[in-house]
């Protein structure tokens, strides 16, 4: 029936498809939450006496989303671009069913957008608990991966090719720290979500005459009426109305951007070492994860895949959030108008992927054996920086590169290993037998700089912020005791 | 319940709620559209022997999308990363309870993508039809426009001031020769939409081997398939597989963008003419049309906001498909995924455009007289270069552009009109005097330049375009009969 | 020659042409800042003593941008996709010059990575300071105007339209409060920007090996370097080396948008307010300002047309910033270098966008007058929400609308002002004859609601952020003493 | 000094540095092509008499763009908003200098925009034209590839995991696919850029009045002169002045987007097969080539990396140019300001990714023993598919596919290798006997599909578009004879 036309329940989008945070933003959830905003506005107004309370109850017993018809009003709002004004006359209507009274006092003195604003705050909060809840899991997952591979070495990768060794404990530890900025920034702007009420213009000058009417002396200016209506919905109270100031709208898309990069950078690493040829991580998962419509063997990298998928959809969504700024007048036409679809998908997708996240930081499967053998692919060349450095008293710096680079090269096409080659070359004849020695020179276990270090700097920083004890400037003045395994291995 | 979570019918969309471009994108559409391309596959088997034709029949029988669990599949899409994997499964237990023979030949050699991606054209091309029948109702009301006030007079603006004269008839011109841009392009893409097939990686193996299975030298190589399947669904056959070679899918981007844009400067004038102290258009529309929650005075430029609330978001959209050339391999772990819900937010978007601006276009209402009246705001001065150009012989071009900007400068300033101050200028005293009068000069009605000229040109590629009368290089060889109406005012 | 192959000095850009900003991140800006970080880090390390201090000396005197070939650098970036590696070779043969012994202290133990993130936190934080100085300048002007304005009364329009009345106050106290939002953004951005200091995948590896060759026990594990090499640079200590970690570029992008984004509302709300039409505001400026090519009469608002072009610009940069998050490995191939670019057009465009904004905050000139005589168009129409709610207890509110709707329509269409009209409506005979009276009820100036209030609660805040004095939650303890001018005029 | 402030010579893009994309579109060619486009703008008009024959000759000879102070002209252009005002200013001044009367007609009619559009449009189309012969390059590159590589095996990948077996030359031809598309949509564009001529509002108005100065009858409605104009410019005459019908810009920037994404797809799998641990193909390259400032023994991907870092960036610049179409008026206050920068650095990137494409086509080193080696890792299982096809006859397909899961799962997890397990595997006890034999059934040479004829089909239309020989609906009805070599070596 026409009623479901542009149904859309994640069919296509299988990184929110059923998850609670797509639950939070359907249509439905959003009728609600308008419905709760108009709710919010009138016991806000009894509280200062503008409307009697007995008004109250029959406005809060008739908004229940359920009751009424959510694809009519969605269809009426393409006569006032809005959903608000139709919305507000089924709700009166509804109202006045059982109380024709309590019907004159919906929506008084409102206008459409302190209801839709109001509710993509009141939504956005919801949806931002969750994402937050979902970043504590991912966190965790990795301190713990951090934690118990602080000392594994593997190859440190640049522009695609082997570089020096690193530890998949830091590796973890970099997804870490940027999941723990990404939780800094959602807390931030969940703090600062704001109610909005304005009136018209922004100017609260309905509110107001609608209160003068209520009797003399009542309410001031209409300013009061901002807070008390911000305290019954959980949200902030605003400097002003922001009708046409879209702060919390470009914050919101600026922080869901932020944590969709953090997070789709840890599905880009655990896609490339879940390479058929790399084989470092595997996604652990039931026996129908991954898997094909065509090959059997197939166990894909789904969950990293749903994350990327929402990474690389998000920043063009915030992207209209972003331009939503420079809207002209009181009330732009147009710039708000587009805001709204791109808001929810920016939460769901980003309430997604924080939940396939969660999944995937807590089951990844690690092959420390494969990352050792994937280090000594190259027969020790890994280390050649570090031979670089020994080498650079005996030859200069430059001179010992320009050697280095050449046995590499020579390497690589199987004119031998580097350890062959490095003990053949002439120029370095004797001079590579003192302290220490090649072997060592050459083992990636023993060229990890300070990556252990580094680990207990970012597990450090995990405990101090998801646990509440205090981190400052000294940055560097404790260790974590926990995952400090005596000496590091590398020394 | 859970099957309705997410559920989006349009509440935050009104450019696109309740229209048939929204109900043509539907999940149930998208289910029935994959449950199509596993029909045709199964025909264009059968063609070819490579399945027995006694299976089509039970296969056609049970692809129907009503029957089966959207929510459930879509949910289901969490394990594979798309919907396909549940989809088969369930079309061939369906296929099965008939006819358990028949079951066997569901989705035989197919891959996840085939089905998707042939899905997605098929759709593509049901709105892009429907776009390019609401582009034609735009261009016909724009091309009426243009046509009856060819020789309307009104300011031309440039960087938000009165600029020269133009008409309204030109402006309707430029609109017009827009959409006549953006429906070459629909059309275009729309006839070279493909067809998607190559199995699992793109060689067609699997199809091969099924036909190889069939009987000896009954399929080739499976190449034949393509161009059966291909015809089946109404699509055109591609040179190879296209998993990962995305031209389709960043062509629909740009095209879709590109009529968002195009109807997106007509909805931006009309939002400027629209302004209460400009007020030289309208729109028409029924009671509710434009109204607000608190204001009783409002009719709001609302159409206009639809279209203008799609242009702001659709090029977003289409980056993400643009960035999707760029995936990696055979089928990209991301990339793929990240362009189904773009592309059905690009389709909605400009199909609920196109219908709104053919709303917009047949129901404008002008006024020329308010029209005239702007022209004469700035008392003459909107004829400055023409003056400019009748004193350049007198006074040198650069002298007389410096005494007219202080001319115009005192104007504006109130110390006279641009006439009396033009009259009393010791500079020019009896310079003025001859041939056009200083009135004739200031009229903004004889500065009008080649505009009728214009929108006759564009008038001419309108009928040629839409009606199939030839268009070529000697676009100045011939003005329309039907508007032109005598000498144009302007000699 | 080919030195200057694409060179780029603003003739495309004239928001930033010529501007501070752009001269701060100019190539030869990039090229010192470069230099600048590899002494830095020579500094560094002599003060570990992993070098000698006699080193620094020379390294110092060679590092001086002039003294390079700059676009022989550019062109051979292209062998190693970044400059670094030709302008350590260059520095490196310019110190060995004078003091070969030093050269081998250039760039020791570090990676392309390091210096180059480095200089570019190096220049964000200058331009930053630049781009705060500005900003304050931007809201001291506006700050002016809203307490200049605080009370003048003029048309608030949504959609286009007139709404209710607003004051010019709060229009710009709207305009402050965004700014004050951007302020505090680049406040907190500019004071985390962090060093980059990791070596060649992050584990400072080859920074501890050299350290070792130095001496025992002389550097620990190298994490020592990174406070010192961020002390030298003025930056923060970053928890871990970010080479793959883009927190700080993907912040800068994010808070370089909401800058142009925040100017951008004030610039596009001046240029509506300048339209010929509405003329309630004007650019001052210099005889050559907003000057046409052709039209001698143009005064373009071409400051606000400057910071137009860049909030247009600035998110499409951005977005590159913030997808560049996304890199994998320690180093990415290709997403790290697709950010030079776009993070100094960023930079340079909101940095000419504050220079431009900052002119335009302290030289508007505000038409009051113009202000009064376009509230007053729609002859009392503007009051229409007023009337609703004096008559909403003698009609009913949804009756009331309906009622006022339909005179507000007839008297759009000339059948006599909305005065006229309302008097004349039989339903409203003798109902109107109360306090207040209709001529009250229809002055725009009475209707202004908490407009005056809300400036002062911006003015306030204006104050407490900028000059110090404490702001927080009591947002409504305090009005401003200095800009309060009584009882406000609509009382 | 400040004439360089904002010097910009490529130090941050290597990826144009130094090519000759870059300097076409340098500052300094920018304003050489305005220059051109006044000359061609005077000799127009002298050929329709409009202005004297002899005015021409000294209005070339100053238009020399060495002679002109661009600094001083980029920083003027803060005045007007644009650079047209003060260059011609200058350009009269320079004309007067040598004859003065010559200076009358200078820019005669002309307004700002047509100057700034024409010469973008001169521009662009060089750059095209420079782009389009890279792409060939890369064409011919990739063709030479496909075919010496048509039947070379190597592992399909999907989701990062391999999928089925593909050719080198398949993955070869699939490239080459999107670069010929790319040369179609090149070509297109580049035949239709027009000039721009429409004087202040796009009437042609004073064009037209100058004309009439000149002598009656000489010049008719202006229109002439747009054809004359835009034949001396090699520009496509348009149906009418375009400066706020943008479908020229959004033209460009959707073809150069298709472009970069094109030549990034290419980049991509490169980055992927250059990978230490996959390494089937290496880019070849002098001494210098992907040097690290680190590891002596590094051979990054550079070019691809070039490439890369231009796909990332052009579609966020191409955005502006799209939303650009969207421009209120007959020229916009902002909108057009924001297209040239974007222009330009959306023509020299894919200039200089088109340039860098070709080095990498035409340099990449093949290595078939590692992709025959890749193929083996998983001990048959890539062919698991193939097997499935041969067991849905005796199993179903269904319970085949889950029996092959189970043996592909096991063999993943070591205990044997796939061939070892079906071998064992009772369910298959006697039934793998038959045709093909089971080490047939898992060679990955023998389930290539149709990877060659695919092959055969992008080859011949390689031959039919880049020598002219037609190609048409026909696809499959011939495969090219050079590339043939007899009997697939699959069958």
């Amino acid at each position: 029936v026409s009623g479901t036309a542009g149904q859309d329940t994640g069919l296509l989008a299988p990184v929110w498809a059923g998850t609670g945070a797509a639950a939070l933003v359907s249509d439905e959830a959003w009728l609600q939450a308008m419905l709760d905003v108009e709710v919010a506005l009138a016991r806000a107004q009894a509280r200062l006496g503008v409307i009697p309370r007995a008004a109250v109850g029959p406005i809060e017993a008739a908004a229940r989303a359920g009751r009424f018809d959510l694809a009519g009003i969605a269809m009426a709002a393409r006569e006032a671009a809005n959903p608000v004004v139709a919305l507000v006359q089924a709700l009166t209507a509804a109202v006045a069913a059982t109380d024709p009274g309590a019907a004159e006092y919906v929506h008084r003195g409102g206008t459409s957008q302190d209801i839709l604003d109001s509710a993509a705050m009141v939504l956005s909060a919801q949806v931002l608990a969750r994402i937050e809840a979902d970043l504590r899991r991912v966190a965790t997952g990795l301190a713990t991966l951090a934690g118990e591979h602080r000392s594994t070495p593997m190859a440190g990768r640049t522009l695609t090719q082997h570089a020096v060794p690193i530890t998949f404990g830091l590796k973890a530890a970099g997804w870490l720290n940027l999941v723990l900025d990404a939780l800094r920034r959602v807390r931030q702007v969940a703090a600062e979500l704001p109610a909005q009420l304005g009136g018209a213009a922004g100017t609260l000058a309905a509110y107001y005459e609608y209160a003068k009417l209520a009797g003399p002396g009542l309410a001031g200016n209409g300013i009061e009426l901002i807070a008390l209506f911000a305290e019954e919905l959980g949200l902030a109270e605003p400097a002003l109305p922001w009708h046409a100031l879209r702060t919390p709208f470009a914050d919101l898309g600026s922080v869901l951007t932020f944590v969709a990069g953090a997070l789709g950078k840890f599905a880009a690493d655990v896609q490339v070492m879940t390479r058929t040829e790399i084989a470092e991580l595997a996604e652990s998962g039931a026996e129908a994860h991954g898997t094909s419509s065509a090959m059997p063997q197939k166990r894909n990298p789904v969950l990293a895949t749903l994350v990327v998928s929402a990474a690389r959809q998000v920043p063009a969504y915030a992207l209209v959030l972003a331009q939503g700024m420079t809207g002209e007048d009181e009330r732009s036409a147009g710039a708000w108008h587009a805001e709204w679809q791109p808001l929810r998908e920016c939460l769901r997708l980003v309430g997604g992927a924080a939940e396939s996240a969660a999944l995937l930081a807590g089951g990844l499967t690690v092959f420390p054996g494969r990352m050792r053998a994937n280090l000594g692919l190259t027969g020790g060349t890994i280390n050649a920086e570090r031979v670089n450095v020994a080498l650079a008293p005996l030859l200069g710096k430059a001179a010992a590169k320009k050697l280095l680079a050449r046995i590499s090269a020579e390497s690589a096409s199987g004119s031998g290993t580097f350890h062959e080659l490095l003990t053949a070359a002439p120029e370095l004849a004797g001079r590579l037998s003192g302290e220490p020695s090649l072997p060592d020179l050459l083992d990636p276990g023993r060229y990890l700089g300070a990556a252990t270090e580094l680990v207990d700097r970012v597990l450090w920083r995990y405990r101090a912020e998801l646990t509440g004890a205090g981190v400052g400037a000294d940055l560097r003045s404790g260790g974590p005791a926990v995952f400090s395994d005596g000496e590091p291995d590398h020394r």
